[in-house]
């Protein structure tokens, strides 16, 4: 058991036991389980929840920090639900499945089993038959696309930050680098490893691609790290981006960087991303980073373009695709301006 | 020997013996040797010769696409140079260096030793006191650099395309990533293969990184592959990029890698990059290409205003940092133009 992926860690987390769940991949995930976390109450209306997915690598601890006392996701206003990912650690992943689908063997998954299995926890155990909003940053962007299309009607509005309706070729590029680099470690053995304690440096390899395309060339050339605590270029990779990796779990991340490759809501209609944008019908708020390396601001101009309500909302920043983890307080503003008027509307 | 670095592949390449060449890296290289090509004949005055070094994983002959009858760099008008770089196969490298100097155990390399060496094959074998220009891309802008810089008497007007005076610490990272690709493979044991055959797998993955930074995000979402005659992404990228470095050999471009990401004009002037540019004397001409994730135009303006007779040219093309690979006839054409304002200036 990886210690990182735990309460200790991570905060009190609910599970939801799904039985045998059936992936799109056409296999069945037996026992398998969503965790998640909440924070607010529930109405009695029930018309105040808000679902908060999260990125590649993150938990369902990883987006609470948009949420907080005055602040536009206020939990004495909203009951918000952050979901974990199939992969993420908590909810049925690689390190915590047992055989025959345990580590090397997990099977493949795809963006809209996160989904289904949201829509069971959301419907099934709370009740709710209509969400108040849906947002994701990254892969929690892929799931609101995902949200918005397959169940229009419980969605009536929805924010996606640095998150396409289509994996672009670039950013598969891009996957495929860090796959490449997390499984060149000898010890990693088709993923037939006995402890993760023996990849480091697996992790600290796929580590490289992150400081690579994590943050924009500016974040380096005006040494923005600076601003963050740390003294020279090496110790903020080593002190931020290692150390962030570092902990968790090469398979985890190799089923999540997968499903992350994959998505494509054209899925739901033959292929056509436009055509299954046109099924949203939410008031659909599209935001970008301008120096963006993973998920380039062009790439959402071309969704938006394609979503009946969508709303451009692109965020300027160096930081570059880690904008959303608020390490500057203009990135956590700006796109706290944009769940606000999300929510608002 | 690899087969690659053969006069069979790159045409006929001259020699020039160094001798034991002393290398900034404290170590003196045995019977060292400099290998070039030329086009075009040396006149009796000695007053058009250009020199014109290669990028990185490139030989003496990848630069002659830009030498032609009716073109700038014509061969009745100008006697081209183009010498090889140590560690591009031709030169004294891993691959070509007997025992206690071969493969792994290369001696690091700097910028400097490439120019120096060429500066003796310009001065002691041809007999030229000054050069009428000199030019380069990517590595071959960082030794157009230091030849400015070193020889600014013998320099009279030089050209950089898609190259820094110091690597950018993006850059590195870039580098980090392509390196830690190609030593990822368990084949090659510290740089201690006995056959560059091996070495597939290494050679793979390291064309990965070349496949997400090499061109632009607009070249893969604009699909301009179909352009270079390939049928999709992962045709182009197994029929173009694999295929370029398939036949190299890794400790080769390992040791040009290493040099490259050394490369800092500032050690001419205990490292002010401003102070070193300073001494530039030459009618220098600083080319970017629009959407270069190697080296993007906001570090060569930076070059730019540092040098007394700079003029920033920026080219726009979707090819990224491959735009001087000339696989578009609107780049070759702006790279042209360059080089003619240039030879004429």
């Amino acid at each position: 058991m990886n210690a990182y992926y735990t309460d200790e860690v991570h905060g009190h987390h609910e599970y939801l036991e799904l039985g045998g769940f059936p992936l799109r991949s056409g296999y069945t995930l037996p026992d398998a389980k969503l965790a998640y976390k909440t924070q607010g109450t529930l109405n009695a209306a029930k018309d105040n929840a808000v679902l908060f997915p999260h990125m590649y690598s993150g938990t369902s601890a990883s987006m609470e920090m948009y949420v907080g006392e005055g602040r536009p996701l206020d939990p004495s206003k909203y009951f918000v639900i952050f979901p974990g990912q199939f992969g993420g650690g908590f909810s049925s992943s690689p390190s915590n499945t047992p055989p025959p689908f345990d580590r090397g063997q997990f099977p493949p998954l795809a963006i809209a089993d996160d989904v289904i299995a949201q829509h069971r926890l959301v419907t099934e155990h709370f009740g709710i038959s209509r969400l108040h909003a849906v947002l994701g940053w990254s892969m929690g962007a892929q799931q609101t696309y995902e949200w918005a299309v397959r169940f229009p009607d419980m969605v009536p509005r929805a924010a996606v930050f640095a998150g396409n309706a289509r994996t672009p070729v670039h950013n598969q590029i891009f996957i495929d680098t860090h796959t490449e680099l997390m499984i060149s470690d000898p010890a990693f053995r088709g993923g037939f490893y006995a402890d993760g304690d023996d990849l480091t440096l697996a992790l600290k390899r796929h580590a490289v691609a992150f400081s690579l395309m994590g943050l924009s060339a500016a974040f380096w050339r005006d040494e923005l790290w600076r601003d963050l605590g740390f003294v020279s270029s090496d110790d903020f990779r080593q002190g931020f981006l290692r150390a962030y990796f570092a902990p968790m779990d090469p398979n985890n991340l190799l089923a999540q960087a997968a499903k992350w490759r994959g998505g494509d809501i054209g899925h739901h209609a033959g292929g056509d991303v436009a055509a299954a944008l046109g099924k949203i019908t939410a008031t659909f708020f599209v935001s970008s980073f301008s120096e963006d390396l993973f998920f380039p601001p062009e790439d959402h101009d071309a969704d938006c373009a394609h979503i009946p309500n969508g709303r451009r909302r692109p965020i300027e920043t160096p930081m570059g695709h880690f904008g959303m983890f608020a390490l500057r307080e203009a990135d956590q503003a700006a796109v706290d301006a944009v769940i606000a008027e999300m929510l608002a509307s």
